[in-house]
């Protein structure tokens, strides 16, 4: 089986991170393969970016499937850009982080906390809550003020900037658990756990073992009506 | 005062008379400017339309910055696509026409009913009830099978089951007012108003009351966090 | 365009400061005729009071039409008293204020808050709230503790205490922009703005835009069913 | 315990009818006195007719009052016209007929039917569901299309149609239970329950039960803030 | 007219205590049969307790039903365990403490807020409240950490626990009254009220009240699909 | 890793076609372990048989601890019976169908339907719809009138009855996947897939495949509060 992660930022470095996160939880019958765009932003951190990151998706799915396609796809960002549009390109399963993140953190209590980077991405994620039915089961949404490309560096305060956090959602918000709010945040997953005490979950890992479990049940993507091939297919990338 | 109608889909005709309805509801003191991109979908049916048609907003309201900007924007697609990527790039009012038909319809009763052109976009129309608060006045949504391009052909059948659903909705759903789900239907919305018997809403000229409106109290698009500038701003257009 | 704005306290002192914020976001086509009852309550600070206001706006709508009624209707007082009668009144577009205000305060970004006068009435306020969607949109409602007729004292300390309350709930709540509780806020709308940093709504000036929007688009109060001339109309009032 | 039951109309035949309701389910400890306006609307069939109620119902309390006051108070018209105006005026309990009876039916199984006399009375229930915390509780809402007053007349086809519009709603709309939409059908209630097979609640019984309930428990009104006296209380009644 | 009411844990001191609770508000013509199981938790603290409480309600009723059955139940327990099977077995009227205190507590103003005993408990709580429609009334839901056996204790500090809890609730919450949240509350709800200023319900009274009244309305449980006789009942209890 | 299946009816031929279902979706490192209990009721059609279900499920939890555990626990009845009980006991991951196939169909596309046995577990459907935010995602609920044990009969009309409900979901519902409500269809789902042509979701596989990836990440049951070990953990067994 072949899983194939989309990360619609430019950085090579987060692509990177993103491929090892997902590869950590993949079994051995799972290939991992994670790209990203030439162009386009650096980093998606604003409603700008995601529109840019959508079109990405798009590109890449398509030149996936130019080449024979995979069995399945994650969208590695946090905004779940172009989710809907990719659905309507494929019939096999298709799973945004932020998606995979909160149903995977619906399974572990009650109640979860959102922990991000920037606040001004809030309302994208609060959107994507209400989207994926998580409203009742999100206890609080916080940025952290840490630029995605910050996460790049592991020296820097960001872990502990962002455990803080954790740890305050967890006692004052009442949080079950905690999802990660940008696939730049993957490689902190299992520290943050150790040190939070309650269940973290990083939607790369929780978006591959999605896609792979639909694929074993042979379940994807409904071809009815909203999600079917569109009308111009193939015909405006680039 | 000037507003920009920005037409997200190639058609020259649809963009034509985009611009006549928007001149048919704007005060003396308002010029229409009326734009569409040069490149990209014909028409926005999917979600996949609906990507390219955010980059296109951004793109067109970026050259109008460049040559000084307008009093307000209004998107003229019902699926209200880059809305909230236009919001962070000026702090005058922009309106989608899916939000304007809807806001301006909630104030004619207790409730409407959408009547639009496929039944694959009744997906994004429902994102779009819930975004603005609209799922309890919205009474019912419904395709008419009616592909947008075929709007243009104004002696085709689609005004009669344009009409028939609109008196369904009313009847059966107990719609007070219609709601129009395509900025190609504006120039049959007084012929639909007078035949079904109810109020009949077109998004544009929604819109352009709307923006001229908040120009007019000094009312523009809030800067704070979310909305404030983007980071990559005009760096990723062309 | 003949809009009538209700102010339905006996205050004069408030109708002309009312009919003031209308005229000036009126367009040079646009007539304001502001009115208010010879009696009834002074204030509109209690659900009592809003039970006489319902009877005094209906009263006022009829005394319009037997002089041959206007292009449309502003009820002036927050809590939007009788809007349901008032529409069984007529077919032209009728528009309280709150419900104005919120409707254009969801333009301007994602969220909003309302500052009022008395914390009693904020129960009116959140009715109002679930009646036009805008429970997501709206983050705060805060009460003030300033009574409607201390805000005709232009000297009072009103102004500081409600600007304090608007920047608390921008950097507390997130607020995207300011909703005004009260008909007798107007004039402090454009100063509050300024001091604030994030739009400002008035109630009078976003009904006064609506309502000449919808009368120039041709769309008024549905005359199906609900808001149908209702039974003993005429017979009731005086 | 003396329980005031105020009909906000001028029928004194219904006031009749509601009285011997509520006796039937009084103990023999509980006096029940029934008032109604001398003048106003006869029936309570639009927003009009509700404004006028809604001023009855303050009047009528405050003569009660005069008098030395009741112990409870039901508001015996299913719009609950004035209720929350009521509840300031007084810190005995005060129940609504609507919310009575949507609250007893709620506890006879999962989920309940309104039928109720016209149609044009079925916005001002649904805001009452949505007020009550009761729009997943009901299944549906219908109207028969007869009008208060003809339900005076015991020989009317209107038990029948009635009866039809419970059967259907049990049988489409999986109702467990069925509220009567008009205290003007108090008198039907034991009749229609034994033909449909279900819990048929009438409101006024079920009012006077939670009225009495709540007076033998000690609880009445909160009168903390917004349901504490209001300022001009007993300046504005006639 | 016998109401039984059951208590599903083990404590024959909190059995006496809701006893004297529900004959507190019983009018003359009541009779009360307080029961309790033999044997399983002494407390219901946590999901596990609460499935064993169910299973004894269901036993409870199968032994009163042996004996003639009632004329209604109460559920003493204020996660209301086996309330659904328990309406599956009867068609007289069941209730709910949690299900009762809340509804009446709806009828004393706008909001209410739940102070219970372990805050491990407040999920379940927030369960009821989604289920009988209380999401919107209920504005806060507290735990004081005190389990349910020590209410037993008189003597302890429990009391000031409890009532500094209710006062920050109408304070900082805006809540119009109490719900207690535990059955072994009831005879403290007097004293509390007293001291917090504002209606503090108890279910147990609630209940007995709702129980009577739709006894008297002869109002019970609809057998209809959902509700009617179970297919194994009578054959599972030991 | 080692998955338990719980099966909490006593039939053993359902257990046996639960566990191949369970096997079909596991991995080579996958051992699946189904079980159910010795006595109890024969099948879950019935609030009062989910209680003993509930029960049925702490003890097969507790014998397997006592045995030294699993991995991770999926609980095979479409009620979710025991849920929030088996979460308290253990720290590994605990999946139940109905909540699984939710979430995965939610997967698939905008939309699914529930087509289960009989309608009277519908109730408990929609509880479960609720408890995990799923009430947007679900257009349709079905019974089929199928009892639970009828379905062990492989030769009955069952299937084409089964499939005549989800074609007609996906057709007027508009359900872009179908959700099988109970653990017995889980044989059919291949099937049903094939002729209905849309993703047709079983419970089992779909719990097994989230527990397991669960347990790749390592992420289990948060302990935090209401999760925790309960108070009288293991003393209410047998």
């Amino acid at each position: 089986m072949r899983i194939t992660v989309i990360n619609p930022n430019t950085s090579r470095a987060m692509t990177a991170k993103i491929a090892a996160a997902a590869r950590g939880v993949a079994g051995p019958d799972v290939e991992i393969v994670a790209v990203c765009p030439e162009s386009g932003p650096a980093a998606i951190e604003s409603h700008t970016d995601e529109a840019f990151a959508a079109v990405a998706v798009i590109d890449l799915i398509e030149r996936d499937l130019a080449h024979g396609g995979s069995d399945g796809y994650v969208l590695a960002c946090f905004g779940d850009p172009g989710l809907d549009a990719a659905r309507e390109l494929v019939d096999v399963p298709v799973v945004g982080i932020a998606e995979a993140a909160m149903h995977v953190a619906a399974l572990t209590g009650r109640s979860f906390a959102v922990v991000t980077t920037l606040s001004r991405t809030l309302g994208r994620a609060e959107d994507l809550l209400v989207r994926y039915g998580m409203t009742s089961a999100c206890v609080s949404l916080a940025g952290t003020g840490i630029p995605v490309l910050e996460l790049e560096d592991t020296t820097s305060a960001a872990f502990d900037v962002i455990a803080e956090e954790c740890e305050r959602a967890v006692r004052e918000d009442r949080a079950d658990s905690i999802v990660l709010g940008c696939a730049g945040m993957a490689d902190l997953c299992h520290a943050l756990g150790a040190r939070v005490g309650v269940p973290v979950v990083d939607g790369v890992a929780a978006a591959v073992g999605l896609v792979a479990g639909m694929a074993r049940m042979g379940v994807g993507t409904s071809k009815r009506d909203e999600y079917a091939t569109p009308p111009r297919r193939g015909q405006l990338v680039g």
